[in-house]
């Protein structure tokens, strides 16, 4: 039983949902190493979310910003958290939607995701700044 | 420390949200092996989920796929991503809303659920097919 | 490879968002033993959730109840299992929406959270009771 653990900063993504799977697995060559395992992907965010989806059309990841915004709005009169910005408060809604990890199987060397599957930064704030990550993978 | 992994098909469902548990199981009598350890189950799409929630009543799923169809509309004008039929882009933004995966403990040979809790598909798709799922259990 | 493995109450919470982190934490104080892991936190219930959020302003947890409340609303006639009140259908959606479980990095004998997040515990019932967490840790 082998373990991993690395801690890396994504870069800067402006609002929306970005696909990253490809910028996680070059934190992460030793993946090779691996005939089975899992690796955690996890957010040391409360306002940027991880999940999984549509890895294709570039229109998916549109709509879930369309669809988040619907659904979280901003400016509710109800919030009390609100002196951090019209985005703020929606932005921990949507992480919490989302989910701040995901957690993918490992076979031989490679994820074994399914073949539309991939990576989905969600960056809920208008000016997130830097994302920090942190990938933990084990097996064998 | 044990590994153990194996991809399958589940049986066909229609679309709403069906209790898997007994199915998964059946393809992982090996169960029986682990005295302590954890069980994920993922699913290789990005139109169709998994959830954990109550075992017992055929209607809180019922109840589920209602409230997935008023929170995630069809055929709202602002989608895209409508090229593949009107329960496609709901069928994403469903799947990520439920998640792509559940990763359960296991205690003593089995699983750790509470006694009303079990696993659920849901099939967001009006004619999703089969669905592929990769198991990876580990443990002593 | 060293595995973990404990079942506890939490002190009873009434209906709303709750950090438990500590509480949690009070119960694993075999952490520090581990430099380098996973430590899952999952549910045995089926209306009540967990997730990870903002630790600092307890108005976030308020703003979540009031999210929750307007997303998944009480009472709607379309809704089948309505036998066990009016806020159990609804208690069992958002405990989808948010999770039974979260998944945490372990580093250096300490959870590897960002300095913001924080878990909390979603009590979706008016009268919750006892709830019951299982934790299970491995790493080396």
């Amino acid at each position: 039983m082998n373990f991993f653990q690395k801690q890396f900063s994504l870069a800067t993504k402006r609002r929306g949902f970005h696909l990253i799977t490809d910028e996680v697995l070059s934190h992460f060559p030793e993946i090779r190493t691996f005939s089975v395992g899992m690796l955690q992907v996890f957010i040391q965010h409360t306002s940027a979310s991880l999940t999984i989806n549509e890895n294709a059309d570039p229109t998916v990841r549109l709509d879930f910003e369309t669809w988040c915004n619907k659904a979280v709005p901003e400016g509710d009169p109800d919030y009390q958290h609100d002196y951090e910005g019209n985005d703020d408060m929606p932005a921990h809604i949507k992480t919490a939607l989302m989910g701040s990890s995901v957690l993918l199987p490992i076979k031989d060397g490679k994820l074994a995701l399914g073949i539309w599957q991939g990576i989905y930064l969600g960056e809920h704030r208008n000016h997130g700044g830097n994302r920090n990550l942190i990938i933990t993978a084990w097996g064998n």
